[in-house]
This record gives structure tokens, C-alpha cells and sequence, in this order.
């Protein structure tokens, strides 16, 4: 394709800006919760809808079933097989809204404050996906012809950790082979700062019940003769740390592989601990005793209690004692970490730690692994250039201590290098309350993608 | 008056069944859940209706508002200034039902199943009070004339620890004065077994928070950066135990009044472990090392965890920490502890415990101290003699690990004499889903209040 230029591509995107916003409050209107099996069919409304913007840029769009929700996947390969072919990977789905009180307006009605949309998916994923196919959308256009094959697969399994995107990939590899793969789910390191990240941790998760009379009891007339679940579950979940932050799963740090110095030069380890407090009011670190707040983030596996309850929760008091108080427990994972082993030696030593006559039972997710992407492979190098050149800064290069569990399947499925790259930022509380992103990173990873696609294109 | 015989009173019963039931399952069916403030207007029009009935049975009934819900006082002074004078206690408050999916029928729409009524308040105290009201009408209707005076106090926040009662107890002290009360809130030690109880522990409760981040945050992209609420919740909570099962909050136990070996040895303190397994299916225990069960549960103060919750408890998974974690917890006093003195012992205790950064707030409800009433007074052995003769069998002596805190208040205001009685069993399900009361405790209740009256009035 003829190189359009970024002159070319702000044009076109000043002339279209009324419509974008208007495709992109639509997307943003779906409630897609993926956890949640009352929002199933928002769920589909919303594939449906993409897939369809999918066909009206020019691709050749497709639903895939999966034993979950489905996979929207679409390709454009008339540059033939000669010429590389590059994968994009979104999803479509978003985190639940709870608590709801806390959101100052609808999660799925955007509202725009300040340069800011406000809605939930506004960053993750469905405002760093929408970038791409306004790059799409734009390149379709002006491109008389295309010199790359290109290929969208948009999830909508994401943040429930469903597997039937595994089953789709599995399925249907050999229509997924290509040479890059660019997973565009991340973070940049701060306003106007770009930046590639070169890993991520892996994930695994589970579901602690923790049991003891068949029946909720009066917290006086049985006080002191039954053991209490929420007092049992306390002290099991009080243990996994040791005193220096420490894990104290016995195996839990086994098969942990530390980062060669050579790579470790090329990751910028800095935290400004007065700019996270400023962001997110933090006054009480978790880093293991002996490791920097990045490094106990981004290279070693963390333990979280991602929910806990158990007893009575509403307003005043009632003086219970539960049958039941339970917990849902997950670890982050750094190479070579196995989710299984790991799930297991938890669920172990939750068991273990049980007073006696408590009955825990441990229901286990399933888990990815941690993922580190090639440190040098041209796909890194062009999206390197292309933030370069859009940013005028250079870019760089970081880890995640987050997860995108389906992009180790998704590498193995393709074939391809991986470059995982985004406009988000720190602070855009994503999976929280008023998740936003900026009108400015909008236009950025807009052009940045499809500046990437231009750069692929002529090599 | 002229004595009813028991045969007088099982007939009057026998020809009103159908009324008793009627009221009693009009009675049932408020949802007057005192600590809920959206059923506020649920339990002043329960007090309503209490009222309206005391006075068609021929007491003089009024509402006395107070700063919370109102209390329903009735009296019949028509006996004089030279006969004594019983009170009577009762609550039509009822404590919340959740959790409601585990009730198989509708708490506030009574069921019988099995010679048992099914209802939030079946027993507690709703089913208690309405065998006192039931034994005052038919007592009225049967009677000639009283020669006992004889005032009902019924009120509405026994269940949510609100002190609008203890105002209108200070303000009316003058109203409340009698020989004996009579508190009927309280268990039979079995099916066919009569017991009073000669005292119960006292209550205090507090509503915990652990807080960090200003906001909700990503699992992954924090872990190992802020420190999860929950972890440092559980990890405080945990420590209030020691490994022998002892509170290991500083000061706890100082106060602790050991009961003399003379009254020890009128107490039952024995327990059926096999019994209890089977009624609550109870594996775990939380006695102190060295304690028995029942010496924990009447004669040792406990601290119970009634509620805690924190981050995401819903369906499916979502990979947060939460900004806040939360914890109500309440502590089972004995004399002489002070309740004031322990709250602050445990907020001191769960604030010094909270690791760094983490702020601990402790909002402290009031309190009732521990009560033990005279264990040879006149009103306990009338009572004793009344349940014995009803069930033909020698009246037990027990303690109640529960709290009636309003009974410290009313037995200083009435200078009376004190017996603490009942029908309830310990695996009514009370506090609990599906609580449930036995329609032939109904009528022993009915008629064992008509011959403690009897015979106090014959006295």
C-alpha cells in the first residue's frame, strides 16, 4: 500500500471525529460483563455488533461459537501469501461494575468530563480495541490497495478467565497463523511516555468455602461452643504470609525463574512511590522483604484474596455465627511458574491449616501461565518506531503484573512474535469504579496502530 | 382472683384454637426487623397491633415513642397498692432473614409443617409473647377478678441493640416499678424438660474497617505493589485468638468473676456433644484449652466474628483489591467485664495489629454487661414450681451464653426480682433461616405464664 502518512491519518480523523465518538459510545454501551451469566446475551448483542463493524470496514467478518461466549474474528488477506500477515488481539468483554455506589454515572451510559470518557470497558479493552479498528477503519479507506494480510481475533472471555476462547483457538489454528501478533491490552509508562511490555505474570485462581455448622447459629447462645468460620478462614488466610511478605506455601516459590541481568537492563524497573500514593491514596506496600516494590510486582508471584466474606453484611448488626464464610483467592505467576502446581499447593495448605472439624473445600479455576515476549523481535522494533515516531520520545520497555492469560495460546496458535502494547495508564482504574480514558490516547493508539500496520506494510 | 386449674386452662385453649392461631399468624406476618431502618414503619405498625390487642384483652395499653422504635406498655392495676405486682418482657422485634434462599418458605408468611410454625419470630420472641398474651386473655375472660397487678413491656429493638428502650426505661422508671419480672426470652434444656435461667452474658459489638487505596485496584497490574485490605484484615483478625483458643487481646480477661462453687453446683452444665452434632451438624468447637464446652459458652466471655466481607463475593471471578475490607464483630461478656472497657481493648488491639500504611477505624455500638439474677428469689421458685407441675417433671437450672441486654436495665428500674423462663429449644433455628416453633410449646408456654400468674396471685 502506498505509506499514508501521519499527517494523512490526523486528517482523516479530524474529519471523522464525530462519527468515531458515536461508534465508540456505542461499543462502550454494551453491558458485556463476561463473569456473569445474566449479561450472556449483552455479551453477544455486543459481538454481533463488532463483527458487523468489522464487515463495514471491509474485512471479512465471522462469528465463532465457542463452548463460552464467542470469538469475533475477521481477516483481510488479499495482500497474498507472500506478504506477512500481522494478528490483532482485542477483547470485547469488560469487568463487573460493583460496587455500582461508587460510580459517578452509568458504567454503560460514556459520559466525557474533562478529555476523560467514563464508562466501564472505556480503557480495557473496549477503548484500546476501538483505536484499532478506527486505524483499520481509516487505512481501509485511503489505502487503494494493501501490502499486509490482516487478521482480528476480539475475545469475550477476558476477564472471566473462560476457556471456551481456548477451545475456539484450538479449533481453528490454521486460520490463526500469522507472522506478528500484536496484543493491544496494555499500558503505556505514563502520559505522552511510550512504552512496549516485554511479559506479563500468568494467573491462576480459586474458590475457598470454609465450613462448619449446617446452619447459621446465634453468635450468644452458641458462642464458645462452635468454632466460627469466619474466625477459621481468618487465621487460614492470615497464614499464607510469613512475617517478611513472604508466601508461605510450602513449593510456592519452587520454580520461580529470575530474569537474566541482560534483560533486566532493558526493563525500566523505576516506581515513583509519591505519584502511585497521589493516584491511588496507597499508604501500605506488599513487596516481599528484601524486593523492590517492581520487582515484588513485575518478577515474582504474589498471592491476593480477591474477595472474602462470610456472615451477616448489611446495615446494623446481627450476632451470627455462620455456617459458611468463603473467599476467592488468586496468584499471580512468573516464569516458570505452573498454574496447577500452584493451585494445588495453595488448596494444600488451606487444607492443612483448617482447625480441626473445619471443612475446607477448594474449587479451582483454571490457570494460564506467565508469558515473556522475544526482547528483540521485529515486531517489538516496528512498534518501537511507530511510538517513536508518534510520541517523539523514545520509547520503553517494560513488564506487566497483570495477565492476558489467552496470549500464550494465542503465541503457540499463530506462530507469531508477539508485541504487547496499549494507551493505557496506571490510573485509569480499570476494573474499578469511573474506569476512563483519555480523548488524547484515543487519537494516539490510533495512530500508533496504524502506523504499525504502515510500517509492516513496507517493509 | 379465683384459681384456674390447669384443666380450666388446657379447655379454654382447646375451645379458642382457632383464634390463638389466627392472631398468632397475624402476629407473625410483620416484618418488623428492628435493625433494618427500611422496616421501620414494618414494626411500628407490629407495635400498633400489639397494643390494639393488649387492650381488647382489658389491660390499658399505650405506645411510648423513645429515640428509636416504640415500646408497647399495658398494665391492669386493679389488684392495688397492697398486692404485688409482676412485669412482664417480651420484644416484637425480630432479627433480619437473610440469608432468604435458604428459607423454604416466606419468613413473614407462617407455614405449619409437622406440629411446627415456620416464620421469622416463631420463636424469638414473637411465639414467647404470644403465649404470655394468650395466658393474660384467657386469664382475663376466665377470672373474676385479679388479685396481682399486672404491667407488659414490649419492646421493639431487642434485636438491633438500640437504646431507644433504655430512654423510655429511664423516663418511665416510675411507671415500671414492680415486685417480680418476668423476662420470657429464653430456652427449656430439652423437649419436655422444664429449666430456668438464672443469668446470661453480656454484649458489645463493633463495626470494623481496613482501608487502603483510595479506590478499587487491578489485582495483577497491583499485586505485590499495595497491600490488599483483605489480607491485612484476615492477618489482624487471625491474631485475636491465641493457639489455645484463648482471646489474646491484652486486658481481656481481667474482670472475668469466677461463679462460686455453691452456685456452680446448682447450674446443669452438662452437654450432649453427640446431640448437639446431629441438631447443627457441628464439627468444630471453640472452647478454650481447659474449658469445657459449657464453661465456655456460659461462664467465659467470647469474641465472634458476625460478619466480614471484603472485594468481589459475587458470581464468577473478578481479580481486584478492594480499596476497603470490613469486619462486625461482638464480644460475649460475663461479670464483671465492662463493656466500654473490652470495645476499646479491641479496637486498641485491632488497630496496634494493623500492619503499616493500613488504617483500622472501630466504630463501637454500645454495650450491656453480663446479668446473674438471685438464684433463690421468690419469683424463681414460683416459676419453678409452675413449670413443674405443667410438665410433671423437676425444673433445671441453667446459664445462657446469649444476651437479653434490656434485662440489667429493667431489673434496676423495677426493683423486681428477676426470673428468666421461656420455651424456646436450643435448635429452633432462631437468628437462623427457617426458625420454627413447636405448636405444643405454644400451649405449655400458654399455660406455664397462666400458673406462674396463678400463683402469685394466690400468694
Amino acid at each position: 500500500m502506498k505509506t499514508i502518512s501521519t499527517e494523512q491519518l490526523k486528517k482523516w480523523y479530524r474529519d471523522h471525529q464525530d462519527r468515531i465518538m458515536k461508534d465508540f459510545f456505542t461499543f462502550l454501551s454494551f453491558p458485556s460483563i463476561s463473569t456473569d451469566p445474566k449479561h450472556e446475551n449483552d455479551s453477544r448483542k455486543c459481538a454481533l455488533w463488532v463483527s458487523e463493524y468489522l464487515t463495514h470496514i471491509g474485512l471479512q467478518a465471522e462469528i465463532w461459537e465457542t463452548p463460552g461466549l464467542p470469538v469475533v474474528f475477521a481477516s483481510h488477506l488479499k495482500a497474498g501469501p507472500n506478504r506477512p500477515t500481522v494478528l490483532i488481539y482485542h477483547h470485547y468483554d469488560v469487568q463487573p461494575v460493583d460496587p455500582l455506589e461508587l460510580w459517578h454515572s452509568d458504567p454503560f451510559v460514556p459520559v466525557v468530563k474533562k478529555n476523560q470518557v467514563y464508562a466501564r470497558g472505556a480503557v480495557d479493552n473496549k477503548g484500546q480495541c476501538f483505536f484499532s479498528l478506527t486505524a483499520l477503519k481509516a487505512i481501509f479507506e485511503m489505502a487503494e490497495s494493501l501490502d499486509i494480510n490482516i487478521k482480528v481475533f476480539i475475545e469475550g472471555e477476558e476477564e472471566s478467565g473462560g476457556r471456551g476462547t481456548a477451545v475456539a483457538i484450538q479449533q481453528k489454528k490454521d486460520m490463526l497463523k500469522a507472522d506478528h501478533l500484536l496484543v493491544i491490552d496494555f499500558d503505556i509508562p505514563g502520559p505522552g511516555v511510550p512504552g512496549i511490555t516485554l511479559g506479563m505474570r500468568g494467573l491462576v485462581a480459586v474458590d475457598v468455602e470454609c465450613a462448619n455448622s449446617s446452619i447459621d447459629l446465634h453468635s450468644g447462645v452458641h458462642g464458645g461452643v462452635a468454632l466460627n468460620p469466619n474466625r477459621a478462614l481468618a487465621s487460614v488466610l492470615g497464614q499464607i504470609w510469613d512475617a517478611n511478605g513472604k508466601v508461605a506455601i510450602p513449593h510456592f516459590y519452587d520454580d520461580v525463574k529470575t530474569l537474566s541481568k541482560e534483560h533486566l537492563s532493558f526493563v525500566d524497573m523505576s516506581f515513583d512511590k509519591q505519584q502511585y500514593e497521589h493516584s491511588f491514596g496507597v499508604k501500605a506496600y506488599s513487596n516481599e522483604q528484601g524486593c523492590s516494590v517492581r520487582e515484588s510486582n513485575w518478577l515474582r508471584p504474589t498471592v491476593e484474596i480477591n474477595g472474602m466474606w462470610g456472615g451477616y453484611t448489611g446495615a446494623g448488626f446481627k450476632t451470627v455465627i455462620p455456617s459458611k464464610a468463603h473467599a476467592k483467592i488468586s496468584c499471580r505467576l512468573v516464569p516458570d511458574q505452573d498454574p496447577e502446581k500452584i493451585a494445588q499447593a495453595l488448596s494444600a495448605f488451606l487444607k492443612e491449616k483448617a482447625p480441626e472439624g473445619i471443612k475446607i473445600s477448594v474449587d479451582l479455576h483454571s490457570g494460564a501461565p506467565a508469558y515473556r515476549t522475544s526482547f528483540d523481535s521485529p515486531i517489538v522494533k516496528t512498534a518501537a518506531l511507530a511510538y517513536e515516531e508518534i510520541f517523539g520520545k523514545p520509547c520503553r520497555y517494560m513488564l506487566c503484573g497483570g495477565s492476558v492469560p489467552i496470549v500464550v495460546d494465542l503465541a503457540a496458535a499463530t506462530g507469531a512474535d508477539v508485541a504487547m502494547i496499549g494507551m493505557g495508564l496506571a490510573d485509569d482504574d480499570i476494573h474499578a469504579p469511573n474506569e476512563h480514558f483519555g480523548l488524547d490516547r484515543l487519537e494516539l493508539g490510533y495512530l500508533t496502530v496504524a502506523r504499525i500496520l504502515g510500517r509492516l506494510s513496507s517493509s
